[in-house]
């Protein structure tokens, strides 16, 4: 993105309360935002972090007031809707990344039975078992293994590495970063005296449309049925994904995060970075776990949680509280005790 | 496993008390089980948890009581030994994973001085190193990367992306997921004023038969002789086992647990998911470690630990309650000193 | 390294204490090594470790004295710096790892624009993309994806199937370990109406010279500027660093930990395993931050950290002793609140 907030202010059809030669380059949340950022105010509270945030410009919804604007300094894009604008926005100005290659490197192995969608790009050295399909416009990029019986959705991306194993599906305009594993046998085994014995894992993955999927993150398949991963959710680096999670639409999981067996998430819940989720715990929808959590019972939906082990945020703040103050506590306690002559 | 319970009463000269005719398509423990399922009854414990199960068949043990069956609606197939019951049945379905691909693809890379097995099948854009020696039957199924005087054992799998790096050896029957790395270098390091001196690695990995190892995981080679993993060991996806642990036999590590270096794991422990056991720490063996603990001091054979730091599951569970009661403790202290009229 | 205790006094012209024909094979630190390796003593600290270490030999700075020496024995060599001794040994005696391929392999894909150096090695079924340069002297082994606009140092290494995207920076000497993956987009979104927003990732990734990096880590891409890591870093397998952090020089980070975005490490910082650090957190130089630890605040430069939420390792200690005792104490408590005849 290369503009000033004058385009954009045509762009949008926005009212600009500001100069508008200032220069733009990239989008970013109100409080991460540095000089030639623009971000957004959907409200209040975004409106309130203004006067201190670095952004150059930003969308804001008609009705919202912002204190402490200074129209000689900065910008503001005055639309119906921020967010909705902002989406807007990103349409138009998507992120440059590789060349699109299109059609079948001579390097890549593509079984005969195996059928590539109109525009899309094999790259080399990749691998498409039999009866895979690739969907029009989908990006293969380099060294991508596609099992037997796969699904790739249109316009999707496989980033170098990535490995989708027999039987899974993957929806449309998908982006899997490099080294993302989808269809691993889950992690099953019965006790035997022998030793354990694998439980053999028959179902699948299903990735709905417009999921991204962060570098080496793994997804494993299900025992029966699919693991599956609703519309819109998003995925960050080294995430582990167990057999039969079922995980809602618009889910956000940071970086690092874990979530053993049958895992359930709701729409739209949020999961900080280096969560980990016991085997069968349910996240309601819209619930918020802060990050580094270990969580080991259901958590309602909306609710916000955090802790090892994981309760309501303002439970678990009050614990950390009390520890800080613990080792005093027990210093005074038993200064006390020897003065009352008790037994410690 | 496209089975009836009459057809499993005739495989395993089971005596079946309940209908001949329910489908059964896959074994799940019994907690986890769903309709469709068959799950096994070794003991009163398992025997308890039947009634609530939804499994729609067990293997039980002879002599074992279950109350609560009701023959009309599930099946129950009493058999001499639950356990070796079910360990013959995996062997009679094996999961159908992809087609298997005999001889060596046009597009691999094998070293003059590789040997290759009989019945093995070496698929597109491997690469096998100098002196490399893969076992009959063995599967390399995509880019896989072996290096030099690397060994694979017979009928082992290795799934698309796997590196198993110079001097490393991998046993018999093993299963390696997709983007495995057995071999890299432990992280070692000298301090001196120009910097961190890399200590040379100058030893290897050797996994022994029956190992399964998760997607993405990693195993460090030694600083001198091995890093070793016990034959029928079992590790989930994103696993780290750092140079020169000594895993035993028929241990369990779940997801996302981090061994660091010399960590010694004895026979059939089991380690939750995210578990982090620092260097040098042993294990011992049949002990059992709970999800997202941190393991910081050495653990008897038998034991059930939990925590950050760890300690005996009883005692931290006796601490997270004591934590959870802690900030209204601190309150009525505070009433009670103010009352008092002692100084905070 | 195949030497004797009197080689070595050669090699470094040492003053040798002890038996010259003892067999030397590696280098270790004072309490992990075994018979046959050589240690370091710089101070009082390592030399009050000799006497229980089981190293064969160590390097020894003249002027520290090395108490219950037997040169019966074991063997001491005095130089006048121990820690540079031992950088000049390293130098002499580096690891053999595969053997060097020096040019093109014909299964590789390198594009018309890209720029290799001179005795630089591009193994099997590597893509280099447009504008790449490849320092002379690198090694790329195979399946390694190079992106666009990338630059590859002189000397660096990448293993088997390591990617870099495009537009990110290797320095010289670097050793990136299988399966690491630099330049995926970083994890930020912008709410909307319609879901989750991709913001656009147009910055890079920066490595600097002598940075290693552990099998399987990812290093993001910056929103804008770059995520960047400084000379003589060191970062183990399975790490995540999230977009924008800004990592120093010789900075160490063991396994499994993960870094969120825009996270600051001062120089000869050290990261244990398994830590985790918020989002925009600053660690200060020369910080160490313990196992398992969960940092949410800032840490002054210097400073010891430990726990979840981190704090001074001494605070977190006395935290887990009184934590230990809480159970106890809440019994007593409550006997004494009866005896009292208050409520709880």
């Amino acid at each position: 993105m290369n503009v000033t907030t004058g385009d954009l202010a045509r762009l949008l059809d926005a009212e600009l309360l500001g100069p508008a030669e200032l220069a733009i380059r990239t989008f970013c949340p109100i409080h991460e935002a540095e000089p030639g950022s623009l971000t957004f105010i959907r409200d209040v509270q975004f409106a309130s972090a203004w006067a201190t945030s670095r952004a150059s410009c930003a969308l804001v919804t008609r009705g919202v007031d912002v204190p402490g604007h200074d129209p000689s300094a900065r910008a503001l894009l005055i639309v119906p809707n921020a967010d909705l604008a902002l989406a807007r926005l990103m349409g138009m100005f998507k992120k440059t990344g590789p060349t699109p290659f299109v059609g079948i490197h001579p390097s890549a192995v593509v079984a005969p039975s195996a059928r590539i969608g109109a525009g899309a790009g094999i790259g080399p050295n990749c691998t498409i078992g039999e009866r895979a399909v690739i969907g029009p416009g989908a990006q293969l990029l380099a060294n991508v293994f596609i099992g037997e019986n796969v699904r790739i959705g249109d316009d999707s991306v496989l980033h170098p590495g990535v490995v989708v194993l027999e039987n899974c599906s993957i929806g449309n305009r998908c982006q899997l970063a490099p080294g993302v594993v989808v269809g691993a046998d889950g992690f099953g085994y019965a006790h035997s005296p022998e030793g354990p014995v694998k439980i053999p894992h028959i179902g699948g993955v299903r990735i709905e449309d417009d999921v991204e999927i962060g570098a080496n993150t793994c997804v494993d398949r299900a025992k029966t049925g699919d693991t599956t991963i609703g519309a819109q959710t998003k995925i960050d680096n080294l995430v582990q994904i167990a057999h039969n999670c079922r995980i809602g639409r618009a889910v956000i999981i940071c970086g690092n995060s874990a979530l053993a067996g049958s895992v359930r998430v709701g729409d739209g819940a949020m999961i900080g970075g280096s969560v980990k989720i016991n085997d069968g715990v349910s996240i309601g929808a819209g619930a918020r776990i802060g990050a580094n959590s270990g969580v080991m019972n259901d958590i309602p939906a909306g609710e916000n949680w955090l802790g090892i082990p994981a309760s309501p945020s303002r439970e678990a703040l009050a614990q950390w509280a009390a520890i800080r103050r613990l080792p005093r506590l027990l210093q005074r306690l038993r200064r006390r005790s020897k003065l009352d002559g008790a037994a410690d």
